[in-house]
């Protein structure tokens, strides 16, 4: 993957917060950390971007190199910024695995190499960067970046859709984040067909299960290998790619692809069918749908979700406001730079 | 059914709580409005039952009817405790359907007769009762009368699940009943199976297609007109009863009668894969099992729930804690009673 590093919506504004200190006042960094790419971006008080920065994600080795390589990210990003890291308010990462939110350590981040057990990222970071770090959940901080800054602005209740490799969820409830004992919002392993299909996660029947990128590329390969006709896995090779990325999903799905369109309907039906149980639990007002394939895919497929949900609804007179995530791949960014100065509650 | 008065309870305590003017400081009325009897209690300022009285719902008539009849129980319930109504502080009533909260009206109480539209169920008690009135969601209230006084006072966050004729939820986040727009709770309705059986409610495949004993006895009579061999009418019609009550469907499984066998293994199949959903999504730390087939059962079949969900449990190294309602047939008139005289958060 191709490094990037680009100034972006850089003002004057950034000259007028600095203090006679050489620091900012509200100039914050956010990283979106991900088993594939690393994407750094600057914000000033207002969130509006003042540079960006991507780098693929180590694929070997050990939490350390994916922490040079972050350092490496904001550092270019606030470079576009004409800025360096030491003069940042400080930095947000939206992390998976399991997150201290207190020390900000991360253990049991399966998709990053090397990272089955607990490491003080917050405090690697800080050390090498020269200002604080905060450590949140991707899901979590890409949900309140939408709550605050996207499409969820107009609710106080709503759930985060993030549909991508697996099927993240993020929820803020009465306009606070709810993450129960730590681990609420995972609306990819609610349950949608008992005895159904195998998970990633190792379960059964998981909505996850339906709709992942990751699984649906499996049923792909196995109905690939059963004989069915598809140009999924050409398309794939043709890209030079060792995945089925949303962009090989979403080209088959124009071509009306079969086997494509087979898997996509029925991941649609799975998401149909989990969020509108969410909903029945929960009652919040909008569910936002964002996510690798939920942003390629865009508007229609959001109306899609919204019609597959409507039989399952058990107030169906009063659905909820289903709708497509305003942030976009910037989301898990701007949450993350969110974890340094908090917006006052609205 | 027989109509029930007694005292239980009562003691001193209540001359103590009486005031100059007549009408005591603390001593509440609560009612548990339900499709086959309204209960009624009367409490003092420790929740302690002073007396009850039990009434039948009327069957026929209109909301007016079942008002004269709640005000028959609560007067009888009054007098079994040495009061008349109109020195009770207040007086909650747990109801179905849709509630006014603000003014005590509800609409759309579908198990009682002729109550499609609204009824002014509060004022219409008021005045009869000369104390005022305030109404709830039955559920809710039975929810939050476990949460304050029953099996989840050691808890901040817990889901309530009666299973009964249906199968209702309540929950509590962090101290507080969590509503949504009003509709919140509908665990009963979460999908555990895509085009699975048909649900009471018109859907296909909701937990309560499988586990609400009106499903159940629907499943019964299906399998025994398929001449399939249960006792579960036999049973029905010596006890000389119209429908399975949670008795019945005891005492068959207690006798080994397959198809009750069968149709209940199923339902705790259903129960396990919706609350472990449930819980995959808002990580309570609790789940109380209460309605009239929970209590019947009791904790056997609390743990076997508990066992049932454990593979769906995303977080299965911390599960939550599953645990029978300790306040059994009184929840919902306790419940009630706590809508006259919140108690202070914890």
């Amino acid at each position: 993957m191709p490094t990037a590093t680009r100034a972006r919506g850089f003002s004057d504004t950034i000259q007028n917060t600095m203090s006679s200190s050489g620091t900012t006042h509200a100039i914050r960094g956010g990283i979106d950390l991900g088993g594939t790419k690393i994407e750094a971006i600057i914000v000033d008080d207002a969130n509006t971007v003042l540079g960006s920065s991507r780098k693929p994600t180590p694929t070997e080795g050990a939490p350390k190199d994916v922490a040079e390589q972050i350092v490496a990210a904001i550092t270019g990003a606030a470079s576009a910024a004409g800025l360096k890291p030491s003069e940042l308010l400080g930095v947000g990462v939206g992390s998976p695995g399991v997150i201290d939110t207190e020390t900000g350590a991360v253990r049991g981040a399966r998709n990053l190499p090397g990272w089955e057990g607990s490491f003080e990222l917050a405090d690697t970071l800080s050390d090498r960067l020269g200002t604080p770090v905060r450590v949140g959940n991707d899901v979590q901080v890409a949900t309140e970046a939408e709550f605050h800054l996207g499409a969820g602005k107009p609710y106080q209740s709503l759930l985060g859709v993030f549909w991508g490799t697996g099927v993240g969820g993020g929820l803020i409830l009465d306009g606070k984040p709810w993450v129960g004992r730590g681990g609420a919002g995972e609306i990819g392993h609610v349950v949608v067909k008992l005895d159904g299909a195998q998970c990633p996660c190792g379960r059964r029947g998981c909505m996850e299960a339906y709709a992942g990128r990751g699984a649906m590329e499996a049923r792909a390969r196995k109905l690939a290998d059963d004989g069915r006709k598809t140009d999924l896995f050409k398309l794939m090779r043709h890209r030079d790619r060792t995945r089925l990325t949303s962009s090989i999903w979403a080209h088959a799905l124009e071509h009306k692809d079969p086997v494509a369109t087979e898997i996509i309907d029925r991941a649609i039906t799975a998401l149909g069918a989990g969020i509108a149980s969410a909903v029945n639990l929960i009652d919040v007002g909008a569910v936002i749908i964002g996510g690798g394939l939920g942003l390629r895919f865009g508007q229609p497929y959001v109306k899609r979700i919204a019609t597959e949900m409507q039989p399952h609804l058990f107030n169906d007179a009063r659905p909820p406001d289903v709708l497509l995530a305003a942030l976009g791949d910037l989301g898990g960014g701007l949450g993350a730079a969110l974890l340094v100065a908090p917006p006052a509650a609205d």
